[in-house]
């Protein structure tokens, strides 16, 4: 029983490897390469753990990670969005939930029950632990898209009113980040790489 | 006093971008592609909570994972070691000690001082925390090694006795995951991928 459970948590484990070429639109800090899923996936579950103290509410940390990690798992099979796309819904589309029980179907049952319902719980944005996570997605890109004279904002004309739409449900999770992050969405208008 | 914080962790997940460009030396699975940190990293973290219940003990879930996902942040400034390497002594040199210093010292100094403990902690390898982080940063590589035709052991030549040496401390993390990697390891030799 343990040792079958372990043949299909390896299946899960080198399955999953796929997401280290799927490539988000957003770029690395400084730099003209694009970001892929995985790397993402750490950068957000380590921002959940050093910026913790920031959260509106208490949470369960270890909860919030494992979304995470696992938030974009979904895009082996779906790919990736791009957020500011209007003819595509960015979140739980039939793809998605197909994949998430294809990909997650791969692990002892009990465990494919409880990585699905993780990954519903970050999709319906209900809990604390989801809005925290949400909010770590939101923050990276925008961070970078600073960090690179507007990034995606310049290369696919997105405005300022379409940021802010997408950027303000980080107050949700923690008011103190929104704050930063409000102002930062300002100094990019303010720098001409953001336009109102 | 918590602006001042927020700025100082802010500084701290930009400069930990540049994992993503520390390559190792393993390659993904079924790939030539070599894999980088912030990949790497991801993958042990999210392994860590798959296979947490083969432990042989009872752990810390939360810290396993903290220790992952920064285990080889020090490696921004000192490089990666390849396992193998006889002319350089893997864990802990200076170079890794000073780059520790370096990077968790962005953050605020209870964080830092936090964030280098739990590093330190890895490194040391007497916990239960820090065997059960090490046998999953052990395991993830002989899974890609055994998926590309001996990988790196064919590429620098690499013998059974050293990746022998090298996986065995996985049994001080979990017994039934050494059990699954012995065999395999067995099998890699059966085929002719590892030399004996």
């Amino acid at each position: 029983m343990e040792v079958s459970n372990l043949l299909k948590q390896i299946e899960f484990i080198k399955e999953v490897d796929k997401l280290k070429y799927i490539l988000r639109k957003t770029k690395l800090f400084g730099s003209e390469r694009n970001e892929n899923d995985a790397e993402h996936s750490w950068h957000l579950a380590l921002m959940s753990i050093v910026l913790a103290e920031h959260a509106n509410f208490q949470m369960d940390l270890l909860k919030v990670i494992k979304m995470l990690l696992i938030h974009d798992i979904v895009e082996i099979d779906a790919g990736d969005t791009f957020i500011y796309d209007t003819q595509k819904s960015h979140d739980n589309t039939v793809e998605e939930r197909e994949a998430a029980k294809r990909i997650f179907g791969l692990l002892p049952e009990e465990q494919a029950d409880d990585f699905i319902a993780v990954w519903e719980e970050f999709e319906e944005q209900e809990t604390n632990e989801a809005k925290f996570a949400r909010a770590m997605d939101r923050l990276e890109p925008l961070l970078q898209n600073a960090s690179n004279n507007g990034g995606t904002w310049q290369e696919f004309g997105v405005a300022h009113d379409q940021v802010y739409a997408k950027k303000q449900v980080i107050q949700h999770g923690s008011s103190a980040i929104w704050e930063y992050a409000e102002q930062l969405i300002n100094d990019c208008v303010e720098k001409g790489i953001l336009k109102k």
